[in-house]
């Protein structure tokens, strides 16, 4: 597959650079930022010509409808150099998809494929210095879109923004993860956002997860909102668990993000010999599984941890400790998913695209 | 009851007023914003001193947790002025509580009474002029928090901005209102944001209103996700139901807004000899009332429109028409509410605080 290319963007250079001055050995997740952004903006019912232009501020009127009501949807993925100092991106086209889709759902305009694909393409090109190889670093790519448009009136707006900025990483999470299985608190209704890459489903989880940190855990498990029986994610990845010698993760719906990494775990792991089966985990089985020993592991996918490994999980007061394995899948199926986005293994699906 | 002051609020006048270039007579609502806003920034955990400064942009990065996360709350009051030029607010220690528990809920910084209440206090001394006589003509007034701490990274921020702004307003809807009742979508989950009045719960509510629009309906009827058979609140309104001569409305929850003007309803609608039951409304009964006759009136009730009479609703694509009343209790409640708070009438709760 070849990354979409556009011609018509314009590009406005930053005076300096400040790469000199960021430590790449030491990057917090998420809060440096590469000196160019890529911006374009919706109005009249049109898209403006993109922009790359130097990072810097917005100036938005107080009644902007994102402050508001919440419109405002983003993607996340990453870039990775390899040795020959390519740089690539691993299913490009899977967020484009999404990001679209979170557009419809949030009732604002989709973003065109030369914008979102092709800018990020040219962004890309701009930046290239920012995307340090050795396995590991990555450029952490976020797109996003916000309702520009003013008025205090709860409906959505004429005007709109898209954006694209980049922050170079390293892994999200460190030390070991310990999980809430939610059993008053959810992230997602049915026939809600859940399944959008929305704003507003993040803030809600927040205090929850306050809780939860404040007992010693580090995110928590969502079950259904309904009858808080089923799991369905874990913090903001998807969650996928071993009992024996089979990989369980929930199918996706109206609650659930389709999140890349799951879907490309479901497609991978049988090629490692791993069984996967995709249907509803109830707290019950995983419960009794943890108690008959039978529970092996439990694990978050998603862009920014890849996998993230889980050491236990608390449900209703009882604390539940998983085994600690010598070759769990959740490392077997990081070392391959991470090998094949840095251009260290094959990637046999095509999931891969040059920049 | 009085109104909280606060000495320890900074004003900057505006150089300029724009009061005698707005068309008071012809207001859209929710899109003229008064001369000044009340400014007060919140990091390293203590809120700045309050700013009451002239009306324009803020400057924000673009990795703001607003704009990705959707931590963003808000509320909706209004001012009233009487005969004597005196300003009035209607119930405000409500607003400021409400907008507190938001606050929690969306893992934000409570706002202190001397900035919430204080501080509109003093913006509406300023801004009076704004507030303008007769009944009908009201200055809305929209408090609201937005989280303006930097970094893409899903957990809260520790940098907040509390603002107020004003729109002076006319009634806020016209026409007649037609709803549809929600069977597949829906605005809050269990154990979700429903009852704050966070910014994320409304983006998700503009795709299925649109869909109701492109059908001929101005609202939607939403009703409990997990099974759509209870009836719960009314576009951004909670809602009525008269039966016979009783008005019934649901019990307020984790799903529904604890509205001022519903529960100023509920203790109202005795003194004026209407009986008024909170208890789940069914879809089914009210479906099953209107084929029988019995289904009387609905209603919307929300500080921005006060009282809302809906003509009909549609169910699963068959359309129910009201009837149409002469002295409805819609029209009779807003009526003695409405009086009230524009101080023509006694109010005998001590409801309305002068400023
Ligand atoms: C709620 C939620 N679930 C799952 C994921 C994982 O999706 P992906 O693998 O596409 O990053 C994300 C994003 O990272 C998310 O925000
Ligand atoms: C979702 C929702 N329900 C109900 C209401 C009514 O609340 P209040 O009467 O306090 O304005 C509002 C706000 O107007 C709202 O946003």
């Amino acid at each position: 597959m070849e990354l979409t290319t556009s011609s018509n963007i314009k590009v406005v250079t930053a005076k300096e650079s400040k790469i000199n001055s960021v430590d790449f050995e030491n990057l917090t997740f998420g809060n440096v930022f590469t000196d160019h952004m890529l911006v374009c903006d919706y109005h009249d019912g049109a898209w403006d010509q993109p922009v790359i232009m130097p990072y810097e501020s917005f100036t938005m009127d107080p009644s902007s409808r994102v402050f508001h009501y919440g419109q405002a949807i983003f993607e996340g993925m990453k870039a990775y150099k390899d040795d020959n100092d390519d740089v690539w991106l691993f299913r490009p086209d899977q967020n484009f998809e999404r990001f679209n889709k979170s557009a419809v759902r949030l009732a604002m305009p989709e973003v065109p494929e030369e914008v979102f694909l092709g800018g990020l393409h040219k962004l890309l090109e701009v930046e290239k210095d920012w995307v340090k190889k050795g396995k590991g670093n990555t450029l952490y790519i976020r797109p996003f879109m916000i309702a520009t448009g003013q008025g205090v009136i709860a409906s959505p707006s004429n005007e709109y923004r898209f954006c694209v900025i980049l922050s170079p990483a390293k892994a999200y999470y460190s030390g070991e993860v310990k999980v809430v299985i939610a059993d008053h608190y959810s992230r997602a209704a049915n026939g809600g956002i859940g399944a959008a890459k929305a704003a507003g489903n993040y803030s809600g989880q927040f205090y929850p997860t306050k809780l939860a940190n404040e007992k010693g855990f580090q995110q928590v498990i969502w079950t259904d909102d309904a009858t808080h029986t089923k799991l369905e994610e874990a913090g903001t990845m998807n969650v996928f668990f071993r009992i024996n010698d089979t990989l369980y993760t929930a199918p996706t719906s109206e609650r659930i993000l389709d999140g890349v990494t799951r879907k490309s775990i479901v497609e991978l792991a049988p090629t490692l010999g791993i069984n996967v089966e995709v249907r509803p985990v109830l707290v019950s089985e995983i419960v009794e599984a943890a108690k008959n020993g039978t529970l092996k592991e439990i694990f978050g996918a998603g862009t920014a941890a890849v996998v993230n490994p889980i050491a236990g999980f608390s449900y209703q007061d009882t604390y539940y400790e998983l085994p600690k394995l010598e070759n769990s899948f959740a490392a077997i199926i990081k070392e391959k998913l991470t090998n094949i986005q840095h251009k260290l293994d094959t990637d046999t699906f095509g999931w891969t695209v040059k920049v």
